[in-house]
């Protein structure tokens, strides 16, 4: 587990958490007034702060009777506003520091980021990742899939993933001196197959045609089903799913990106795994996924790793010399390039004219960093003196095509959206950037590749990680589960139909920037002045 | 364990039980329609039936989830109505036979009886009677509250008392050929010590000054929660309690009696440990308690015991001789006097002119049944050779007196209540007898020993078991769970000022059948004639 400083936060504008904290002086029980001391607990709550009458678990009723008599009547309770109701799940006296904690985490397949949040001050006390511990069942979730359709496989994978959320948990409130029974409120995000895993839910029909997921929506459960680390009655936001391909994470950050409040259209993009594009504002939402991003990520471009230290995220080429300048995470050599890294160099090496519009490197160029490997020409990044493991850091052209097609998914999806609803680019007013992709990636050189429309770069807003940050939202106001309600309501999934117009657009799609030079004005590259020559 | 065929069954007129049967057929998931299972499943439900989406636990959306498929998803759901909204608790496929059961508990503190319902029939398939385990830490209550003083203890008492029950559920779901996980639903109504030993409830405070209950109203629970052997999802509904005198089987019995719903004022009494008055109507229930059973009870009258087999149920006397006839309950010999028979047998003395008004015998008396015992005189009820212990049943001036203390009890109770509503006996229309005792006493005894008021005995009705068959009430009726709760509310109970006053009352209503006759004009005794004279 690293701690990752550049996460961005979340700043709640005002407090008002799924556990809420109460400061209660009851009139002590006698004779003339001899009300069960739950009961009274329970009324006074409700009839002092215009609640329901809360429910206590059968396992808490002795407990708060007896800090009931020992704080003589004076206490500080918290309630947690379960869908069914409030409930009273800690019970402390009256001066009890202000101590209620909660965890927001965006469930990634490959990387689980978790916020630890102080819920009565509206503070983020820190950001931590773990590696998903999935991985261990295989990195791809195809295998992973395989491995739960039986019933001890998924028990195994629930179990290792619960698991590592308890030692995060476990860890970080060590370090933060938090004691975890403090942990009010947790929020969970996670794609489909993640949701599942966690829930321990059958993906049996969820992989296959017509593709049904088990539930969708579980509502607010309490920790102790779930076997977190936490306050026992704690309650647990697990964000529901659209379907099979539209997960909660996707839920997540359309309510962080708030889109789905906004007047103007606006498009929303997340690339991870797959490439999730949402389109719409405050009457309509139209999503889309497609496999998209894995050039993106760790595991399919040879040199391609997760964001993290070691990784190139920054490249720029000299346009004559065509030699490379880099920028690496963390304070370590290089050992790989990250998405925005690769976006970076295939952008870089377009626009100095050593890649060419149909993304081969032209060993015409005047350089040497252009290799001959075993699968044919390279660019050389970083020769082995320079990096973290000895070894060369060579982009192929093979690596190359993975990317091209990536971006060539991106761009189609974007364009069936758009032609869906009969607008141009220019009619969205924002184009939101989700992921830790978006924090990193420079919309230049997503627009000088093809990846994303060539529409001014004001209109580019980086969410950071938005499913981690929309988990976040939740815990800092509960009234945000009823907009993802909302949002998983008005969201139209358009499925992408794979005709032959649609091979055509994905095809033009794969040059660079796009066959229709027209669609990306502000594209300049060498071979443009030959090409309009032309 | 043994059926008690005498126990009165309830049949409902309508039957709305707090787990209700839904057969539903769902349109199956299709490309276009991607709905999840348990998402399709719920709303299903909720458009077809006009119920708010129900949830599903967990642990169960696999398993239904399987059974959808496997249904072709036409399925049958029961629905439990939990005071949160109601739950999925059981799915089958549509063609599912109608089962669905139940069973009410009347938890006393000797004697548990319960009620195997079948809800979907709304009927009682059988009723069967069981010791309460508790006995064995103590008979008396007060012991085993001392007992409870610990948590150790307090665990113990409340483990044996779900196993009795598990095992009473386990014997007779057998022999009914019913299979326990179909037992959805479940009603306990006990006194608030009981109510507590069963939900494991600190005693600590009911026991001290001024009497705080831990709980008096929990709410419906999960089977899983008290570990009781039933569905585990299944609705478990325990009587709230009122107050440490005023539990949760008094609540059931006024349910039961219907006074809170007539316009015309009635008395409802139930005698066990205590002797338990409610006063009122549709407007207003005034309820009082005090110790004025023992002596109807086993262990306190030297010869008495609890109703059953071998007890002597009925007695009447020769007018002249002073000879016994008695009834004895089952086939057996008789071993002991029930409480009917006790009050039959001192009401019989007295109108013979055997016991005097002071309540003693009169060895003046011709007859050879009067003879001297280590307590002074006393009455030869049964003589060994008769008996199945091969003892003589004799009834002492002793135990005289410790009825006739229960009796002033029962009227000082009385009294007070009505005086404190400022009406008379006259005017109350109804008279309801609660318990076992209730099926068994008969009113003109009760009337000539003065234990109850002397109102034409037209307005005395038998309740039967009021507890059990209040609780029956809820299984048949969810709808009655409000109802019981706006009898807690309305109940005002009245706490017994043990002043000089009391004290008078009291000592007038320890003669046979009062100090002052012109309270019993109808009962007519041999020294009558003699005092009218003087």
């Amino acid at each position: 587990m690293s701690e990752t400083a550049q996460e961005t936060t979340l700043t709640p504008q005002s407090l008002n958490p799924p556990v809420q904290r109460f400061t209660l002086t009851l009139t002590p029980p006698s004779i003339g007034d001899n009300t069960a001391d739950i009961d009274r607990l329970a009324r006074g709550l409700a009839a002092r702060f215009g609640i329901p009458v809360p429910r206590v678990s059968l396992e808490n009723i002795n407990r708060f009777s007896r800090t009931l008599w020992e704080s003589e009547f004076e206490v500080l309770a918290q309630v947690a506003f379960f869908e069914e109701g409030p409930e009273i799940i800690h019970l402390g006296p009256k001066e009890e520091p202000a101590q209620s904690y909660g965890f927001a985490l965006d469930l990634g397949s490959t990387t689980m980021t978790f916020y630890f949040l102080d819920l009565a001050r509206g503070e983020t006390a820190t950001v931590v990742t773990a590696a998903n511990p999935q991985a261990r069942f295989g990195d791809d979730i195809l295998t992973r899939l395989h491995f739960a359709g039986d019933v001890q496989g998924l028990g195994e994978l629930r179990r290792v993933t619960v698991d590592a959320v308890n030692r995060a948990v476990e860890t970080t409130t060590g370090e933060l001196g938090w004691d975890p029974s403090l942990l009010m409120a947790a929020a969970i995000a996670g794609n489909t197959t993640m949701t599942h895993f966690f829930l321990g839910l059958d993906t049996f029909h969820l992989i296959r045609e017509p593709y049904i997921p088990a539930a969708n929506r579980v509502g607010p459960l309490r920790a102790r089903d779930l076997g977190l680390m936490m306050n026992p009655f704690g309650l647990v936001y697990v964000f529901p799913n659209v379907g099979s391909y539209f997960g909660g994470d996707l839920l997540a950050g359309i309510l962080h990106s708030g889109i789905y409040e906004r007047d103007e259209l606006a498009i929303m993009i997340d690339v991870g795994t797959n490439a999730e594009v949402v389109l719409g504002n405050s009457e309509w939402l139209l999503a889309c996924a497609g496999a998209a991003g894995p050039a993106l990520e760790g595991g399919v471009v040879a040199v391609g790793m997760t964001a993290g230290p070691g990784a190139v995220e920054r490249v720029r080429i000299h346009r004559e010399t065509g030699e490379p300048d880099i920028e690496v995470m963390g304070k370590e050599k290089p050992v790989g390039v990250c998405g925005s890294g690769l976006i970076d160099l295939v952008a870089e090496l377009f626009l100095t004219g050593v890649l060419t519009v149909q993304g081969k490197l032209d060993r015409s160029f005047p350089t040497k960093r252009i290799v001959e490997t075993e699968d044919g020409a390279g660019y050389l990044l970083v020769s082995k003196e320079q990096t973290g493991h000895g070894k060369d850091i060579v982009v192929t052209n093979t690596d190359i095509n993975i990317l091209l097609k990536s971006k060539a998914a991106m761009y189609t999806i974007l364009n069936v959206m758009v032609a869906k609803v009969g607008i141009g680019f220019d009619d969205v007013e924002k184009f939101f950037v989700a992921g830790t992709f978006g924090n990193h990636i420079d919309p230049n050189m997503a627009v000088s590749i093809g990846m994303i429309p060539d529409i001014s770069k004001e209109k580019f807003v980086a969410l950071g990680n938005a499913a981690g940050l929309g988990a976040c939202r939740v815990l800092f106001d509960r009234a945000q589960m009823s907009k993802v309600d909302e949002i998983a309501r008005k969201i139209t999934y358009v499925e992408l139909n794979v005709d032959q117009e649609l091979m055509n657009t994905f095809r033009a799609a794969t040059f660079l920037p796009h066959t229709d030079l027209s669609l990306f004005p502000s594209v300049k590259f060498p071979g443009l002045k030959h090409k309009e020559e032309e």
